[in-house]
């Protein structure tokens, strides 16, 4: 035990999973029959390079879900610390008691050619999936499999394949989700420098 | 169109990854008999909330993938600031052709009763976790899943069931990955106002 260790206290289970809720929050929107929705969700993350896929929650009682499993696709989008309240509100609103929802959050859709789910605007980055079915993982774990098939960035703050919050507009820097409606926005640059080991 | 999409630009597939790699990295450790590794991970996800399941992506060339399954334990701990470099170092060296691995990157490992794995010291949370087979996910995807069993955090910048990165010693904050060693520190808090809708 070093001093380090002398502050190690353990954490109830209940709230282990808010160890690893800060990853970035995105928005998750899919359309089928003229239905068109958005969520936010904490749980999305990377799953493969190339192709790329991704994995993402989402609960049974979400009507995204739904729409996703129904057409087969959706997309994610990166939210802003600008977009932090309709993010908090896509969040918390259903469109299952709500039918004005997205008005409500103050969600602005467009669509690209191709894309079947709507994109939400004012994001600084979108990924068109297509679901790969995994039904086991759907009904047991709540869990979603999309291949990437196509991407777009806000070039202020993703160019050159990777992302420059340091040089960007500060309303673009990506949401980390706390707890209830508590953000973090992502922060200081740690570039890696030659005289490093 | 408005004027945030006339900064809207595409990415090519093989950087897709990147739009959502800046969750909080973690590190994966894992023992098998009397072998000890640790590797880290951009790829580790909240899964359920109770009991805690978290997902964690571990290529079949890791080392600590085969600790993990033969043990069928791990856990997962956050890294700080002051811990990036080794943290680079531990996602970059393999115990494979490197014997003296966690010596050479810095780990300094210990134990607590009742697991297997070995945690990191210096982290700011660690979750103890038992895998939940699952065959198709490991081979398919990389992808595997485990129940939180235990969970501890520092509480310098953990407590009362939430972080608060804003009170506490900036070289606790968490690391997020971007390409090739570069970082970012999770930054400013925004928290949740009663004026807002």
């Amino acid at each position: 035990m070093n001093d380090t260790h002398s502050f190690m206290a353990p954490v109830p289970l209940d709230k282990a999973y808010r160890l690893i809720n800060h990853g970035r929050t995105v928005l998750v929107s899919a359309r089928h029959d003229g239905v068109e929705n958005v969520m936010a969700a904490a749980w999305a993350c990377g799953l493969d390079f190339m192709p790329p896929k991704v994995t993402v929650v989402i609960d049974k009682i979400a009507r995204t879900r739904e729409l996703l499993e129904r057409s087969g696709s959706f997309v994610l989008q990166v939210p802003t610390v600008a977009q932090r309240e309709m993010t908090y509100q896509a969040g918390t609103l259903s469109l299952h008691n709500e039918p004005e929802k997205l008005k409500l959050a103050g969600v602005e859709l467009f669509h690209m050619d191709g894309v079947e789910a709507p994109l939400v605007a004012g994001c600084s980055a979108w990924l068109a999936c297509e679901l790969i079915p995994e039904p086991h993982n759907q009904q047991q774990y709540d869990l979603f499999i999309g291949q990437v098939t196509a991407a777009w960035a806000d070039n202020r703050v993703f160019h050159d394949g990777r992302w420059h919050f340091e040089d960007a507009p500060s309303e673009l820097r990506s949401l980390h989700h706390v707890a209830g409606g508590h953000f973090y926005a992502i922060g200081e640059a740690f570039p890696r420098t030659d005289n490093e080991i």
